[in-house]
């Protein structure tokens, strides 16, 4: 394993263990076996390294949103949907924590949010592309012509980050499968 | 003013400077010009001061819930969800930072935690109570029998919850008016 896995592993370890708070590059550093100078020559920043960790180590939404594109057309929608949802209830769950921390810190948000503009990537892009999945199956009247494509995706993958949020405070009353399909239903007035 | 409400105009304020991770209890009592002792007197511990500034600095849901409670029944149910929407999502854009801040200290989401099961509050409430109301039009027949209204108030909810936080990372196509009209106008497939 290479020095720059090394050091992604280590920092998703800490920040599961320490928090983001407590994940100082120092202590990620120590956990890799390395110095923090070398951390620094493979990452230019904190933010460049908690996204590493995001992208690399995380669950990822890419994967369900491929399935959920070849599935177009095909098979039941309302069922597509709902495998979706749970995979994005489970990617915003372990995301949660990392995601937090980014927006607890001020100057960890700006040079996220910088970081972001000049790579034209943002956690906004999972909505387009689900939006884009729906208005597709809209054109085969697989789905209801009157909903609107991008309300309709931010309102699926809204209710999943929220629940993430939420289930860090109280538990849900209902389990992750039934709630998706009743989401779906809803949405899709089956 | 009284000393309690020094501290919490303080916490909210050195919270807003410095971000969570920098909003030290000594920091606050500084803010306030009192000891940290006297900080302790008035509140066990940085969650209950979070909670109470969340509680009684933050543009509150609890009005938002009301007037749309009062309006049931009257008017055009469209409207006021829009509005509701509305303040619900300035509401999530003003906590963002706080919850986040919460989440991202594993001792202080557990600490949360164990003070929200002890009052039997949380941050699902509103969607409960946002239910409700969804179900009182559905028995009045102004809103569809067939959604289901815990699902729409996840939906509803969640998307703005979602849209405040990624608010904070790239600026919204869309303004939030136009935005939180076709989220309703999907929801209830008008």
């Amino acid at each position: 394993m290479g020095t720059r896995e090394r050091i992604v592993d280590a920092a998703e370890q800490v920040v599961r263990e320490f928090g983001i708070v407590g994940a100082t590059t120092k202590r990620i550093a120590a956990a890799a076996g390395c110095s923090e100078a070398l951390l620094y020559k493979h990452f230019p920043g904190k933010e460049s390294l908690l996204l590493a960790v995001l992208l690399e180590r995380l669950p990822a939404l890419g994967p369900a949103l491929t399935r959920l594109r070849l599935a177009a057309g095909t098979g039941d929608v309302a069922d597509h949907l709902t495998a979706f949802t749970l995979a994005a209830l489970e990617f915003y769950t372990r995301a949660a924590g990392i995601a937090a921390g980014v927006l607890a810190d001020p100057s960890l948000t700006e040079g996220f949010r910088t970081m972001l503009a000049r790579s034209g990537s943002g956690p906004h892009l999972p909505i387009l592309a689900l939006a884009d999945v729906i208005a597709g199956e809209q054109d085969r009247d697989r789905i209801d012509r009157k909903i609107d494509a991008g309300a309709a995706a931010s309102m699926l993958m809204g209710a999943c980050f929220h629940r993430a949020n939420l289930s860090y405070y109280v538990d849900p009353p209902d389990d992750d499968a039934t709630w998706a399909a009743s989401i779906v239903r809803t949405l899709l007035r089956r």
